[in-house]
C-alpha cells in the first residue's frame, strides 16, 4: 500500500483537509500548495483508496442527473424530488440530457471520472445497448443510483416502480371496459421498463383467453412525424385497436393527435390508458386515464440512497420498488 | 506584465497547449506535469489575462443554463435549442434550476466563478430582486447571455420576444371576441417580461375606450393551491372575467382547473388566451389559444451568441427580439 493523505499532510506539515482539497483540485487551495502536494504525492506514489475516496477527495459539491429528456413530466417531477434532497444536503444538481442517444450518454459519463461530480443519478437512454460505459461507471468509485430506467444486467442500486403489475392492470382495465382489440404502444430501444410493462400487458391478455392475433404491439420511435404516420395507418386499418396502452406519455399524446385528425372519438371508438405523470391529464380532451408513477418520491428516494452512500461510503446493490397508481378518467369511460 | 503561457511553455520545454491545460487543471495532464507547471507559474508570478482568460485557461467544456424550472414547456424547448448548438461545438450543457428563489440563484452563480463553466445562459427567477449576483456575474470574465427573462437594469446580451406587442395583441383578440371584462393573470415578483405583457394588455384596453374598472389584474404566485383559491373566489364573484390573458402557461392551466371545478364553460363563459409553448395545447379541453414564443429558436440564438463570444472573446451588449405567434384555437371561439 502506498502513502496515505495523513502521511502526506504530516510530511509536508499541512492539515489533512488541505492535502485532501489540494488533491481534489479545490479552488480553495493556492496553486503553490497544490503544486507541492501534487509533486510529493506523485513522488511517493499516492493512490486514492477507491472505497473511501469520496471522503478523502475534495468534493465537488455537485451531483449529476442523467436523463433522456425534460419534456416528459415524469422526469421534471423526478428532478424536483432530487433537488429537494440535494438542497437540504447543500449540493448542486446538474442535469444532463441524453436525448436517447447512447453515444452521447457515454460521452457525458466519461466526464464524470475526473471529480466533476460526487455522485450520479441516472435513467438510461433507449437505443442500442452498448453498456460498456455503464459498466465502467458502476465499477468506478463514483456512487450511482439508477431510477425508473435501470439496466438490470449490472448489479446496481435501483429505484423502480411495479411496471409488470401496472402493465397487467392497464390491460385488465381495458378488458373490463369491453375492449376487444388491444394495442400496446411500445418504445424502440429495448428499455427494460417497457418490456416489463409489455409482459404484464401480455399476461393479462393470455389470461383473458382472447385470441392473441386480435392484439398488437406497435413499436414507436423518437421521430414524432414517423410515429404519427404509423399510428394513422394502424388506426385507419380494419384491425383498428379499440383499446390502447401507452407505455410512455408522449405516445399517448400521439394517439390523441391521431384520433383527433381521423375524427375518431376517445373513448367511444378508442379507449386510452397511459403511463403518464402529466399534471394536466385531467384537462385533456378527454381527460386521460393514467398509470401515474410516484415520480417526485422516486427522485427523492434515489437521491436519499445516493447521499446515504456518500455519507457512509460504499453502496449495496438493492432495488427499491415504489407503487404506481391507476387513475381512471374519461379516456376509458364506457 | 508577468510571464505568458508561451514563455512558460518555452522555459519548461512543453507544448503551449500542455501548459494551458495544466493551468486549467485538465485531467488530460499528469499530476507530475501539473505540479511542474503550477510551481513554475507561481514562481514567475503568472497571471491570466482576464480579458482573454477563456482562451488561455483550459476550458471546462461546460456551459451552464440557469432556469426557474423545467416543467414549463417554454424552458424545455429552449434547452433543446441550446443543446443543439452546444453539441455541435462539443460542449456539455449543465442545467441548474432556481425554482424562482433568488438566493438559490445567487448561490448557483457564485459557483461559476471558479472555472466550472465557460459561459452562462440564463433566464432570471421572479421574486424580490437582489441583483448583486447578476451584477457580479456580468462584471466577471464569464460570458453571459440572458434569454426571455432578462434584467434590463444591467446592460447585457439579451434574447427576448416582442412581449409588449404580444400582450397588446392578446387583449385585442379577446376584445374582438366581444369580451367585456378582461383579466390579466400576472405573476408576482416583478419580472420585466410580465410587466411588458401587462403594459401591452393595458394599452389595448385604454385604446378600446372601455372603462378601466371593468378590468382586473390578478397577481398569482408560486403556490398552486393558493392560486386556485384566489381564482375560484374571483370566478365566483359578480365581476367574473369573461376573457383572460394568462401571462405564463401554468396560470392558464389553473384557470382551466378552476373553470372545470366551477362548471364554467370555456369559451362560452370565459375565453382564455395564454403565453404558452405547450405541445399539446391543441389536445386540451378545449384546445388553447396561445401566444407561442419561438422557444427553440431563442435557445439556439442565445447559445449562438454565447459561443460567438467564446470564440472571439468579449461580448457586446445587444438585445435580439424574436417574434411570438398568436395561434387561435377553441378556447377563444365565439
Amino acid at each position: 500500500m502506498g502513502i496515505t493523505i495523513k502521511q502526506i499532510a504530516a510530511d509536508l506539515n499541512l492539515a489533512v483537509s488541505t492535502v485532501s482539497k489540494a488533491l481534489g483540485d479545490s479552488y480553495e487551495i493556492s496553486a503553490e500548495t497544490k503544486a507541492r502536494v501534487f509533486e510529493y504525492a506523485t513522488k511517493m506514489d499516492y493512490k486514492p483508496n477507491p472505497y473511501a475516496s469520496s471522503l478523502k477527495r475534495g468534493r465537488s459539491g455537485n451531483i449529476a442527473v442523467v436523463l433522456p429528456e425534460v419534456s416528459d413530466s415524469f422526469f421534471s417531477s423526478a428532478i424536483d424530488g432530487i433537488e429537494k434532497v440535494a438542497q437540504e444536503k447543500g449540493y448542486h444538481v446538474m442535469v444532463y440530457l441524453t436525448h436517447e442517444d447512447v453515444s452521447r450518454e457515454a460521452s457525458i459519463i466519461r466526464e464524470f471520472r475526473h471529480g466533476r461530480v460526487d455522485g450520479v443519478l441516472m435513467s438510461v437512454s433507449a437505443g442500442e445497448k452498448k453498456p460498456d460505459h455503464l459498466q465502467d461507471l458502476s465499477a468506478s468509485d463514483i456512487p450511482v443510483v439508477f431510477f425508473d430506467r435501470v439496466y438490470e444486467e449490472i448489479q446496481m442500486t435501483n429505484v423502480v416502480t411495479n411496471d409488470f403489475e401496472s402493465g397487467y392492470l392497464a390491460a385488465k382495465h381495458l378488458l373490463s371496459k369491453k375492449c376487444k382489440r388491444l394495442a400496446f404502444l411500445s418504445l424502440e430501444g429495448n428499455l427494460e421498463i417497457i418490456s416489463h410493462r409489455q409482459k404484464g400487458f401480455e399476461k393479462a391478455l393470455s389470461e383473458s383467453g382472447i385470441e392473441g392475433r386480435e392484439h398488437s404491439i406497435i413499436v414507436l420511435g423518437n421521430d414524432e412525424q414517423e410515429n404519427l404516420k404509423k399510428l394513422a395507418s394502424k388506426f385507419k386499418s380494419k384491425t383498428r385497436p379499440d383499446g390502447v396502452v401507452g407505455s410512455v406519455e408522449k405516445v399517448a399524446m400521439q394517439v390523441y393527435s391521431t384520433c383527433h385528425a381521423l375524427k375518431l372519438s376517445i373513448p367511444k371508438d378508442v379507449k386510452v390508458i397511459a403511463f403518464s405523470h402529466l399534471a394536466i391529464a385531467s384537462l385533456l380532451n378527454p381527460s386521460l386515464t393514467t398509470i401515474t408513477q410516484p415520480a417526485f418520491d422516486m427522485g427523492k428516494m434515489a437521491a436519499t440512497l445516493l447521499f446515504k452512500s456518500l455519507d457512509k461510503k460504499g453502496m449495496k446493490p438493492e432495488t427499491i420498488v415504489l407503487k404506481s397508481e391507476l387513475i381512471e378518467r374519461d379516456s376509458t369511460r364506457m
